[in-house]
């Protein structure tokens, strides 16, 4: 139940021993738009070895990080909306070459808002939907995307699996594609709220801040699934994790002796994760760290994901 | 998309001329408690005739009604909350007896929220899940029911039929029977607020305060579904219709001249609501009436309806 | 406790015989901004007659109306946005030529959301204070303004009158003046979410959605108070007295009979509001009507709004 | 800004060595009721020695706890809501001996809701008041207490401090006295939920979820002022304190050196909470940690202290 974990690739790479060093499988990018203040960061997980060294699926992770995103700035929101909705084309652009989903403008995207909405750091999803434009109940005749959209609730609310509740309303309305929308468990917590991951490869057990037991993926809803997340809560194990870390530096550098750093140097990573949990499992359970202003930054960045999607698939949003 | 309407069958049968009189195929019985406030009138519509006369369907119709429901009397609400569990168990017994469900104490029941939590009068049914206790996704070897529940929006929100998401969710999940809550549209303003009705025809097109154009039934969801309603608002059209009627009173005892009031006692009801149709429609769409305190309101009777139902399928509720 | 009535200046007026006719101590005038689909009208109320024949107070209200501003189209809201601040840029300019505020950048604004944030036609006012960014708590040095911000909530959950609450914090924290934000009642349905009504004069008894029974006006409070209202509810009696009127004709056309029309045509308008108050009163209480997704419609406005005062007051958001 | 704190007396107290051990100038005692499962704690701090010891201020901090105060247990929560305002009517008992409130039954009691309603955790105090019944605004010929309430918000979204806002509210409405409601830090993670504070002497600096800089006391009010306050976060520098001990301890076990476990335990409380500021200050700043159910729980307890408040004044609540 319990979970030391990010749920971005961006950081599970930058988590390997020597810092921006290869891992066999997996590539990494990293740009800059001309005059922008965002930098982008595409992880492709190519194989098999590269999903076993990352502990996530073979598939490709974009993100966008900016610290300006934990500000309120308007017009840097509609920057950002709109370079999510050049990597959401990017990515349908991709689909459809790879007939996953058909080559029409008009396709059917179920647009799915997971979390709990009355928990504040897991309402991103819930709240992405509250601003969403659906027009698939309009008769519009129209050449753009049909959109529809679900707040499934979490499983203590409702009694079902997510997946149980999407898999019967994909068998009834017949999408072509799904848009998971979910906040995210970062290990870092200056990644709370000013990052934006979009990836390829659904929704996995253990990702986002809930606790989402069955993945969402192609494999599990027989759709190609997008998954856009927000980190907004850091896992208390990582927070645990960190400052052990520093608190080594600290012993190091401030005693005589350093068997203290000596000692957690000698564990590998996955030994200190070992230690962690052993300390924290029987107490702490699936507690969370979150900034006291994350109801301004979940509220901020719903509406930057919604006008993202707008763009994406809506004629008359992009022209800006 | 307007209608002029109630969705409370006790409402619909006061409406006969020569109020109390008899409809042919349909029952009218009426009773209260030893040493209790609460009023209950069950209405049972029993053939195709009853159904064309009361423009509702065949099927019990059971009205608990008190006007102390309106005020916060907590003890009370438990009162009412005990006898909304009795008419439950009641209909469940009857729904065992034609096999319907089976007649097992584990059932599984799909509690439905209709409405939309952001408008308050039309958000009964989303607050009642908010207080409910689904248990389908605990391992408790139980000899109680199994409740799961759902909040499927409006499809202003979703894109979709409340229909086409509840198919798709009993597909899955198969249930053995749906209870679908709503927020209802009385025709007389004493009603609101003070009057639960529990029906076994489930929801119907024009039924609750939002727009639910396909109907939520046997029929088309292929379960029972038991239906608890509040009424919460009036129709625009139905306020009008009663000062037009008072109207035609006061004229008749203040003016010289009948003709007025001899005019509107002329018009039968329906050409009554024909004109009322005429002078709304294109102005008003559906504009509903609600008072100022239905927060409170809704979130007291919110309550009591989900104490209803855990003390109707859970043995450890039941016991007061 | 009842009152049937309207909050917009601009309904009053257009109440008047031979509508666009004269009143005594009004002035009234109209015009549009070039490109624009925003019409704009200023009632003036100039002395002690007009404000009777007004039923209002002396002083200046501005209309900025648009049916677009139903839908929700962002580029226009922006437009109302920006005409607004410049009508808040005009009345604050004038208050400093009266020295009734001080002429410096830097004046201190209390911003007073008015209303129940739990009914949704009546939480205007808290939602703009959610959107507004406040800056007395911070130290900037700056030039711009300085804005605190309160939501009062209503006697019903507070038990004290909203102007006790304000006098204590201008007591308190020495504002130069007041916006308050309030929903208000108009007396005509296409008004709903279309019309933004900027007054001088504050908020009387009677005005806004919820039961202020005391005035929030620069002599109960000693401050200039600017109010900024959207029509959002209808009272019951206005429908009534609107399909009364509708009646009267149908009834003068269809029947052979004038009498009925003659009677009502009889009535002056003050009458005719009688008439409906003895229909009404007894069972109706403050009731009120208003459109399904009215929810929206507030969402919407409340972004308009509270943008508007940041562009009147924040240099760098003027900058557009 | 960042503070290691808890706002709960008998986790300050059983913080000294030798557990349970005497503090010169506090006072313990520890006591269950009959048949309950209520634990009862009275922490009194009785001269400057022993607040200083204790870094809370001289008073009576009585202390509810129960583990089923986590669940749902409807009974239950009755139960303590009956115990809470039994001590309620002890304090004010004695402020009454003591001449600080009139000893009248109808005196009047402002309520204050802190906190910020869109942040989970720090919602507390705005849910009770949600529940809470008002009478001051009603013309009863009471003989009960004098109920007013106010949600004063969050400095971010006032632009004020919450004793300026207060201070104005008690120069208008001149209340007897005050009881201030609001979320508390936490050191155990057991805690969170299961345990109720009962204070004389008002909120302090660095008390609360949130961050409410001035103190709300009879000496910056004026007024006496009971708190009533909730566990929901521990400050994620209490987490990391824990596991730091923690981690002394698996070492001192695990490893044949002791040097960091001696090292930890060279280190008085001090100096330990010296190093994790140190560690945790320039990234973390006043993160919080908290349970994923945190809204169930803050739900539940609310409206067990709007009840115990109820109890506590109102004669028709206390026979039950």
């Amino acid at each position: 139940m319990f979970e030391i974990r990010t749920d971005l690739a961006v950081e599970e790479k930058e988590s390997f021993p020597g810092r921006g060093g290869e891992v066999k499988g997996v590539s990494l990018r990293e740009w800059r738009k001309a005059c922008s203040k965002i930098k982008l960061t595409e992880v492709a997980i190519l194989d098999e070895q590269g999903a076993r060294a990352m502990g996530k699926p073979v598939g490709t992770y974009v993100t966008m990080e900016a610290k300006a995103l934990a500000k309120g700035d308007e017009d840097y929101h509609r920057e950002v909306a709109e370079e999510l909705s050049v990597q959401l084309k990017t990515m349908l652009k991709e689909l459809k070459k790879k007939h996953k989903v058909p080559d029409r403008k008009d396709i059917h995207v179920l647009v799915v808002g997971l979390g709990n909405p009355s928990v504040t750091p897991d309402s991103l999803g819930p709240k992405v939907l509250g601003n969403l434009r659906v027009n698939r109940n309009m008769d519009e005749g129209q050449e753009d995307a049909v959109l529809s959209g679900i707040v499934p609730g979490v499983m203590a609310q409702t009694g079902m699996e997510t997946a149980e509740i999407l898999k019967g309303i994909i068998h009834e309305t017949e999408p072509d594609m799904v848009i998971a929308i979910d906040a995210l468990a970062a290990r870092s917590i200056r990644r709370l709220g000013t990052t934006i991951q979009l990836t390829n490869t659904g929704i996995h057990p253990g990702s986002g801040v809930g606790n989402h037991r069955h993945s969402l993926t192609e494999e599990s809803l027989g759709l190609p699934v997008l998954a856009i997340g927000v980190p907004t809560v850091v896992g208390a194990a990582a927070i645990v994790h960190d400052t052990i870390a520093a608190l080594g530096k600290t012993l190091a550098s401030h005693m005589e002796t350093q068997e203290m750093g000596d000692f957690l140097d000698q564990l590998d990573p996955d030994e200190q994760y070992q230690l962690i949990c052993e300390l924290l499992e029987p107490e702490f359970g699936a507690l969370y760290v979150t900034p006291p202003d994350i109801d301004q930054t979940v509220k901020r960045l719903s509406y930057t994901i919604s006008e993202g999607i707008h763009m994406a698939f809506f004629s008359h949003f992009s022209a800006s």
